[in-house]
């Protein structure tokens, strides 16, 4: 199997996720990155192109002129991975898409609602694929989790508390400028959400994507601690899902000492889970009068075969960047045989995504009313 | 300093607190147990009382009796533990107040509104005291938080995050007989409070203690989950607390593979804390800025003279019973001393416990209105 | 059944030891202190006994009068707590042994061979009963490890790694006039051991305690870290058990940063276990090819009933000094049944104790040989 | 900086340590895996190379050919991966140093103490470099760990604690023909060391790459567990280091339940520092009379420069594969400045971790007589 072309839009020097989205592509070899409109200017972005050892000429001065160009080449890429701040998701994964270029996008899916709404009219309209890196899902216990569940292994789902605790804005760094804290908690980039856009709705989608099922309301409290910001910093929410099940999320970027504190516990009729990203390597499963397993990243007693989505064996722990790289690894799969079948995150998950930074913001805003779903 | 003598309603065969009780005031040697109405009926309380050693003549046949000859005995007991089911705590209760005798209660205070009311008038009549055992409040490490968040150890405070997650009603045991799990799932005997006023209480009541600062508000979505329940097994509760900080709490009796997950996280301005009840004996520090510390019971780095509230050295694990002990060492100095500056819990915490069952109970059945606090 | 009296041989003011004694006696209710020679004068053990609310008239000037006097009440002691330094043991055994009443004695059994021998001669000589405080066997957990060992629920005993760190001689406190540490650095009156004497013999204790085998022959290096020492504060120790079983132990009183470090691993032909002292209410225990389960005191999965040598329910911790306690609830009923068939440490371990800390020295002198055991 | 390019020796289908070498030189995208003799013979030589995308005429049939080629070629490789069985590390050495391309070899060196000096020889004969990935030091809190040390920041290291624990060779699955177990149970392809030479010697080196300060003497107790078995699968060994400092090693691959469990506890006049391969990203670090502080990777109070040896946020867990990607990295800066002042493994670590499988394997042999350090 050949490895497949990747271009990318954003991801110059001094940026973040760029970075770990090229680790991540590169780790288990199966793309070239060859492409990319990498900054803001053809400058600056010959610049990086030039570090990351791009043939020059392939480094564009803009993502509509990549899109035209790469369409055109026989050998053009085969995905763009677009890791710019929200607010510049929407226009380049439409040209892209438009182009019939399969679109890799960071999380969120955008920074408004009529944004999400042209991407999805994009998406339905082109032959092209667009996949939405919300990496946790990469994470082999995570998805050991959701194949548990998906086997009734904890019984039907009661109780999900998920959290998300950050303290890297304990303090006013925006005004320091702080390059990440600065757009993360500028509503013209951001859109509606700071800690709930930024870091919530990684915690709504592993909800989602670990009990399959759907948050049908919501009702939510959030405060901008942090002296001058208008985005939430940190935010308490209760969650409705379906007949049953009731939920919480905590997610908050003042919580000092806490550094990426996404942890997610689920309790069923039958048996409970518990699982923490910042040692993600294992995850405790308890049945009902039995003692705690702890479940290891390849080690027995997994619901799934344990070679699944690893790369060694238990006790040599993979981390962030491998399980981003298994997001690259399956879409690498699902651009190669073009299957649907696959739990790669989407436009669906992209959409629920902005429908949870809106409803948590409305009903914010409205002193903590229940906010339904249209989706669910 | 001579030993004080104590009395107990409650606590008969069979009966749980009523022997944690009795354990904790041996610990430190302050206390005599020399008289009881230990069951419901003469005959069973006679039975509980020699095998205690109690002398048999005071073993009373019900609690007025017993407040009666105590009262009147030279050597009458110095104050009577309340150890009964909740909705039996309000009687006896004011029948000692009136006896002049001191009154050691269990939580939470009584099981109805109109029962806290008549204790608060009789506890306002009595020159006798009035103590509630939130025995958590007696953890070192708690009264440690306690001191260092006054000291500004941590800034203003911004968010609390509270959890008390047990598993044991996960099954519907009460339906087995199982004599624990039968009064505290029968409103009738807990009052309108299930996990709320079981284990709820003590996270309010802990996150009011170590903060220094009272929930103004709240609201409340409460799930019964076990077939056939009508009080609350599962709780998720948002708060607000004063001017600036915000808070959450989860309470659960059906979280599998939980045993009694009682945590405490507060993050403020400058810094946070980080406690769980199973593994008392520590609780990490941090400062913004600066590595977590991991703080142990007696050891280096404390706010407080290490020694206090303490028997043995770091390392050597205490537990719930000392504690528990700790809150009774604490009684015999105050009935000693008469002084009213001591962090035992009393009436007003006792109120406070009985608004934040009311107020969560009347929040979820107006599906998650806030509703605001009278107290505080 | 009624209370036991017992008396109390050191542990006046300024004693550690002896306090934890006391309470631990408490916690069950099976004993009534009553009679004491509790510090080396007449005069000052009468301030401890008055503070401790003895009758006067049964505080001794020294345990000699003692004896005599208590083995002539109708209502004199059941048995003698001796909580003197070690090389203060031997005398006060052997004078409560002569006259008849039960000896309950702090480890290690005394301070050189020649003592043990004459301790075990008057143990033979005695119909008095014996019993050693290695208080870690009380622990719930260490007793339901050796259940589960003595089952066969690991199967063939291969590895065992015990160590027990502190901290707490890192700096030469002893020349700061620190009580505990004075005595326990002195060869005068510690013996030949320093950590191995103090808190090695109880990791040997236990090796042996849960895996019913005897060491049969180790190697040593022993060190003496701090300025002036001649005890060791760090040693390293290889082991042999029987035909098949070899372990380590690791003792030291200068790692800086541990506090009670007493940790035991074990590993058989199919299963492990790992346990740590200072969370002493859970339990590790892994068969091949299967995840590991957390055993927690009370909890599940538990190989001997789950509500012995336990007061309360999992999750509500106990710790150092219930375990303790548990010794103290053993020997009541050991001494109200006359029974030899209960787990207490006596004059065996004793003896084992000694030989421990003896072959270890002579094997350190001569630069790590093996020394075998002449008991096993 | 161009890429540079690598070939590899070993690591075609079926093997381990092959992939994880490749996957280490991608994850910074400075090495292009560009020749190999994957496999035992041409052929399948060949079919790994295609799977891996190599250019099928630089697979080649055996690593004598692809020396003379790769040597003659202006394009030829700037280094070799070297990821054959212990006893087919000498020969491929040789021959590649001796056509002055760097080598890049696995450990332990070698198999035995004669090829060990074929290859310092060669090494001390060629212009080209020699590494050796013990890859454990490439974890950013181990070198932190070093560079705390050299500080002074636990003052003089008193006492080293190292364990290696794995449970995989519990059960005798070397002869159900498992790949892995089979060539490490063999002394024909392994040496004289079975779990002291595939685990041992990556503590071994620890020690001395933490510290700074070699071993000086050890003595041994090796076990053969496994029924069959020729090779230690257990080992017992205390260490002294110069004058000072003393040490424990153990290594086991029967200790049920344990996965990678590498440990390194290291305590000085002034603080200790604790470590654990299965969760890395975080450290303990004590100062006397101070609390613990939890070191991240990354985070606050680090000695060094947090930035160093990392590639993404503390809380994002980086593991295994990232820690052997910085020796790729780091190697890639070597070669590209000539530099010898640098800390990645060489032929200096190689003999001493052969002297280390010598000199326990001598020791034991002897019953466990202390065996010196020539190189020490």
């Amino acid at each position: 199997m050949r490895r497949l072309r990747l271009g990318m839009v954003g991801g110059g020097q001094g940026a973040f996720i760029g970075g770990v989205h090229r680790i991540a592509s590169r780790i288990d070899d199966r793309w070239d990155l060859v492409a990319g409109a990498l900054s803001s200017t053809p400058e600056k972005s010959l610049e990086s192109a030039l570090e990351l050892g791009l043939d020059p000429t392939r480094s564009y001065g803009d993502f509509r002129e990549m899109a035209k160009a790469e369409a055109a080449r026989p050998d053009g890429i085969d995905a763009v991975s677009i890791v710019t701040p929200n607010h510049m998701h929407a226009d380049p994964i439409i040209v892209f898409l438009e182009a019939g270029i399969h679109v890799i996008c960071d999380k969120p899916l955008c920074s408004t609602p009529s944004d999400a709404e042209k991407i999805k009219a994009a998406v339905e309209a082109s032959d092209a694929m667009f996949f939405l890196t919300h990496n946790y899902t990469g994470y082999p216990l995570i998805r050991q989790a959701r194949a548990l569940i998906a086997q009734g292994g904890i019984g039907e789902v009661r109780v999900v508390q998920a959290e998300y605790a950050q303290g890297w804005l304990a303090k006013e760094i925006e005004a320091e400028g702080q390059k990440q804290a600065s757009w993360r908690t500028d509503p013209a980039k951001s859109g509606a959400g700071g800690a709930i856009g930024d870091i919530g709705t990684h915690a709504f989608n592993l909800i989602e994507f670990v009990t399959g099922q759907q948050v049908t309301a919501l009702c939510a409290d959030l405060q901008s601690f942090g002296s001058g910001r208008t985005l939430d910093d940190n935010a308490h929410i209760i969650l409705k899902m379906g007949d049953v099940a009731r939920g919480m999320i905590w997610a908050s970027q003042v919580a000092v000492g806490c550094e990426n504190g996404l942890r997610l516990r689920i309790y069923g009729t039958k048996g409970g889970l518990e699982w923490a990203q910042e040692n993600p390597n294992e995850m405790v499963f308890t049945q009902v009068d039995a003692p705690k397993q702890i479940l290891t990243r390849g080690g027995p007693g997994l619901p799934v075969g344990s070679d699944n989505w690893t790369r060694i064996p238990p006790g040599h722990p993979e981390g962030y960047l491998e399980g981003f790289a298994t997001l690259y690894d399956d879409i690498a799969d699902v651009i190669g045989s073009g299957t649907t079948d696959h739990c790669v995150p989407g436009i669906k998950e992209g959409q629920r995504g902005m429908w949870f930074i809106d409803a948590a913001a409305r009903s914010a805003q409205q002193d903590g009313i229940w906010v339904g779903s249209r989706n669910a």
